[in-house]
């Protein structure tokens, strides 16, 4: 790991997978657990960068693929780095773009009919703020690179994973992430291990990249791959694992019912003193789990997605605020939250606002939602810092599910 | 005028129309002249209120006919009137609808072949952030009242003044308007007399209406209409201007050469310790000249719409931010401007969020043009308060208008 950064452990879960730690970073440290607000395009949606700040975010993850096609890498670097071209002061993140080049590029005018099987929280919503998913054989795969097409005017493009990290030296983040096979989450078992081996090797590659770019203060980190299944799980856990990558994402796709001991076998594997981040998962329930097996980072679209459809997350579960009986309640949305959002509008104002079709409606909702999965994670870190995170998740639990 | 308000002029333009003066209101005072930001629908739009009062706002104008339809004005007085409904805490104004009755109600699924014809300045923009005007004949209109069709779901209306009046009691904004008939521009002098008689008729109708509730604090203007013909307009300005009016709009739409010559007869009728809205305007060459001739209120749509178009103002005139000499200027949009977005944000990120069609675009750019105006308008009373308006005006076009 360059010098810029560390990782140290605090505390950990009693029996558990769980930690509490401080990720070092050129700009400034990252407490983790922590969830990364996303800014896609060098923005978080909706809200300017004291909007960010002021809910108790502390990094931002931004993407590869969106700021190659707009504005391009080169007016980011131009604008001093990704940080200083959105007015961001504190740690970023960008993802490497494998993902959108599957999902966007493969996805451009064609059909996308595959949507409606995937659902927000299924671990398919990686870091995008898009949810094309499509057939992966429709992107122009080889073991050299991608080729794919523009979401914004079809053009082509191709991906290596050099060119990959090249970009995202340009932009400057904090910490970038290896090039990546991102299957669809119906893939066979023999593509899911042909596309994992590919990974494999453009793990290395971008590694061997990101080397010959040392004097650039940017953490690498490696990328674990398997779809579904378990035993390549198992393997790329491993063979990532092994690699000499300052941290580790565990990508793709997993099946709800699975996602806690697939992510636990995995965070078994790999080495125990440097962060993973667990790409596009944001629910609060899972969350907790990933907490509890040992993920450290996370992101996720779904709080502002979700957000600018109305749908608020409060300790009671989620409301849709376009619900007729929030018409005369003029109280916040969540009486126990501590945002800007609830500490001055009402639900009544805010349904209002939706069904005017108001800018401002997804902005106090973005701002509420993100409120409450920063300070939810927050939370987390706390109770494992204090070493009662098994109550923590029982109370939190009993309100939220009920 | 209630206890409530008073109006006091502090200083004039030398051997001119205009003046500087405080308006004081149940919810503070307005230091005139002055610029009102549009809360149409109880919003101003992407904007937190936070955001609103930190460019500088003080008084924002909200729309009765925009708020009958959505929320509905009852929910708005049980959320405690528009201030507290919106988080606002100082003075507010409510158009009364009439201008919206006609241009949007008229306009329901039929043709806008007229709007063509008409441009954001030419005074037919007013308090209303849709731009729809048609033949006033496509509303059905009678001495006692108009039918009109609501711009979310075609159904059936009537608005009287009285019922104007109510609703606007309702709503409960510091300052309303009476009901007035608002005419197209295109129509002919018989018809504009015709209507001239009927919003007289109808002033009368609200003001004794309103006198019905002198127990809520609430200032009500009379609107001066009479559209393009000064027969009528002078005719409009000595019988609404001998009524018992607490200020006064000047309404409807002008020639624009003709604008500055008939303000300035209007104003010469109108009582002198009153205070004067010229409604709709907000162009910064035609504020310079309002002031001028004596106004003391505006309001406009348009620095926010035409942000959302990506259009800003500088102190050397009109630019667009999506001209790719823009891509690469790491710089403020103006160097000289105090505001948020160009003490945080350069013209490259600007350009960037509208070519990204991102949400943040349209709260940036409408913080700075915001900002712009009433920055514009300050200096003006800054200006008749030190005694050198003139010089101020010549400053100001030698570089907005090169």
């Amino acid at each position: 790991m360059s010098a810029a950064f560390s990782f140290s452990i605090e505390n950990r879960i009693k029996n558990g997978q769980g930690r509490a730690g401080t990720f070092l970073t050129p700009h400034g440290h990252i407490q983790t657990p922590c969830f990364a607000v996303v800014g896609t395009k060098a923005t978080v949606k909706s809200l300017t960068v004291e909007q960010v700040k002021d809910i108790g975010a502390s990094v931002v993850l931004a993407n590869t693929y969106h700021l190659y096609l707009e504005p391009g890498t080169q007016i980011v670097k131009k604008g001093g780095g990704l940080g200083q071209f959105m007015n961001w002061t504190g740690p970023t993140i960008t993802d490497s773009g494998g993902f959108q080049v599957f999902s966007l590029g493969a996805a451009y005018k064609q059909s996308v009919s595959k949507i409606a099987e995937l659902r927000l929280g299924d671990g398919a919503d990686r870091s995008s703020d898009d949810i094309l998913i499509n057939d992966s054989t429709m992107a122009k795969v080889t073991d050299d690179g991608v080729e794919f097409k523009s979401y914004i005017d079809g053009s082509a493009h191709f991906f290596t994973p050099e060119r990959s990290i090249q970009l995202q030296k340009d932009i400057g983040a904090d910490v970038i992430f290896a090039f990546d096979e991102c299957t669809s989450p119906h893939a066979s078992y023999e593509y899911q291990k042909e596309a994992l081996d590919r990974t494999h090797l453009w793990a290395a590659r971008s590694l061997a990249e990101h080397k010959k770019g040392m004097e650039i203060s940017q953490a690498l980190f490696g990328i674990v791959q398997g779809g579904r299944y378990n035993d390549l799980r198992e393997k790329s856990a491993r063979y990532i694992g092994g690699m000499d990558f300052d941290g580790f994402g565990i990508g793709g796709s997993f099946d709800k019912k699975d996602i806690e001991a697939t992510v636990s076998r995995i965070n078994e594997i790999l080495p125990d003193d440097k962060p993973r981040h667990l790409l596009g998962i944001g629910d609060p329930l899972d969350l907790i789990n990933a907490v509890e097996m040992g993920c450290d980072l996370f992101d996720c679209v779904a709080p502002t997605r979700i957000a600018r459809n109305g749908t608020l997350y409060t300790e009671r579960g989620k409301i849709n605020i376009l619900n007729a009986k929030f018409k005369n309640l003029f109280r916040p949305i969540d009486p126990h939250c501590g945002c800007y959002t609830c500490r001055h509008y009402t639900a009544a104002y805010i349904g209002h606002l939706f069904r005017a079709k108001e800018i401002l409606a997804n902005t106090l909702a973005s701002i509420h939602n993100l409120y409450f999965i920063i300070s939810h994670v927050k939370r987390m870190r706390a109770a494992i810092i204090n070493g009662d995170f098994a109550d923590f998740k029982n109370a939190f639990m009993e309100k939220y599910v009920a």
